[in-house]
């Protein structure tokens, strides 16, 4: 699909929209991208905004296969791909598909970036359900491989191929989920430690700046190279995971009964005490983060990884 | 006190032991390092494994300052540092450090790696209990950079800089906690989103490989460059964490309450009938894991991050 000079459309002007524009743009030289949003400031806030994510060397050939559409018909009727990342409200979602349905070719892969609303409840008002699919990405989606493909029980196997050919070809990390979950999968993982992290500096354990640290030297790069499952299995010696937990369950299983009564006991939940101070240590030890000095470390530890 | 021809002595020839034997070595070339174990081919094992845990650059230098002590109160007797990776059994940790404490000087600095044993109960029978604190690795020391460093309240401030002098001139990681905790923060971070793994595993939302794939190409990264708190501070924009929870909380909470709920429903404790499936599926995905390959590119993606 690659280099067949796709048009692709890009519903809503948000951040997410703009990396994934760029995205497009970037791992993708023979694609047009033309992008639909109702603000009536369209085109002057993508070229403004736009060259944010785009490295000097891409400028020049991403910025003229740009197009702007303020009518949702226009942005789709030619486009092989059209990826929507517009306000995460069911009543939204479920009024656009219809439409997008109505005026894109009958070919064309319908993606919903949403980081919650599964596509079963999104579609409730297509003609064909079989055609939308979640893409969820890790942002920003232009710097982080990892692409959430979530199917509904209707979607077609054959969008779901063509949805992984297509960010295979872009060199991305597209992951299939089994079936549709609260929150899907690399959210629920990374909010689980969240919890954690939260409640260990609620407790007075560790302030937040010495627990990212300690993140950021041990878990972050482990992971970077083996996941957890990869990793316990490495622990576990000959006999992998299996013996891991042979050897290690009992303090595994401490660890997760500990966590579950300081959760408790710490009342860690949206919006309670403890999260007041946990913003006001974060605020002292950060202030507003440079994203893009974070990004090009990003981009060289993955190309560590990669060997490239 | 890096240069000043520290002699290390080294309690347990597991392992850690030799991993820490090889960091020091390699990091501290005016070092000497005893081993001590009572294993009665202590000096033909270590000869045989320990090149293992070093680059071929280090190894005339590394292997010339090694030493072996098959008494206590030998390896001990001019130790400016003493660290002990004995077997985890409080009964263990509790009779030996009495007897370090009687061979060795009485400025050596002790630390235990323990992972789940305080210095608050190990130093039980020491006559000067100040002396004790543990310095808990991230496997396997000589590769990963974090050292948590948990000293009793009985610990003194002076042990703990220390402590924290030496390992910074190693150029490693060293974060010390305010008060001890069941696993301290690094395992009780990793076990908390190993849980969810699990527990996502087992109810056939994910497979084994599919869930590393989505570490290693998400959190991985971006928790190797930012911490949780850094990244989701970022995350808010110019309003920080504040703005963040403002805006995602009530997404986050829905995973947090959709991760108890089916950790319950999933029975996810250690031991019960969820865990050999898991195994089953990181056993067909894995094999025996090539530790060296791991090594070598965690090594990369360390050097990447911090810029060398």
């Amino acid at each position: 699909m690659v280099g067949k000079q796709n048009k692709i459309a890009i519903v809503g002007a948000g951040t997410i929209g703009l990396s994934f524009a760029a995205l497009h743009l970037t791992k993708d030289p023979a694609c047009a991208v033309t992008i639909f949003d109702t603000r009536p400031d369209l085109g002057e806030y993508v070229q403004q905004n736009l060259p944010g994510y785009l490295t000097d060397a891409d400028h020049e050939s991403c910025m003229k296969r740009l197009w702007f559409a303020s009518k949702l018909g226009e942005a789709v009727k030619d486009a092989a791909i059209v990826q929507e990342q517009g306000p995460e409200k069911l009543d939204f979602k479920t009024a656009i598909w219809p439409q997008i349905e109505q005026y894109a070719p009958e070919d064309a892969l319908l993606w919903s970036s949403t980081s919650g609303i599964p596509a079963s409840q999104q579609s409730r008002d297509m003609k064909d359900r079989s055609r939308l699919v979640v893409v969820h990405p890790y942002n920003p989606p232009h710097i982080m491989p990892l692409l959430e493909v979530v199917p509904s029980p209707e979607t077609s196997q054959a969008v779901v191929d063509q949805t992984l050919e297509y960010w295979r070809t872009l060199e991305r990390t597209p992951v299939v989920l089994k079936k549709e979950c609260t929150g899907f999968v690399a959210n629920r993982l990374a909010f689980a430690l969240f919890r954690e992290a939260c409640s260990l500096v609620a407790q007075g354990v560790v302030n937040v700046k010495d627990l990212d640290e300690i993140v950021q030297s041990s878990m972050g790069p482990r992971w970077t190279v083996a996941g957890p499952f990869k990793s316990y299995h490495a622990g576990g010696g000959e006999g992998g995971l299996t013996s891991f937990m042979e050897k290690i369950g009992g303090t595994v299983q401490g660890c997760w009964e500990a966590s579950d009564e300081d959760v408790r006991s710490g009342n860690i939940s949206v919006g309670e005490q403890w999260q007041a101070e946990v913003c006001r240590q974060t605020d002292e030890a950060y202030g507003v983060v440079d994203t893009a000095d974070r990004d090009t470390k990003t981009r060289k530890v993955l190309d560590a990884v990669r060997g490239t």
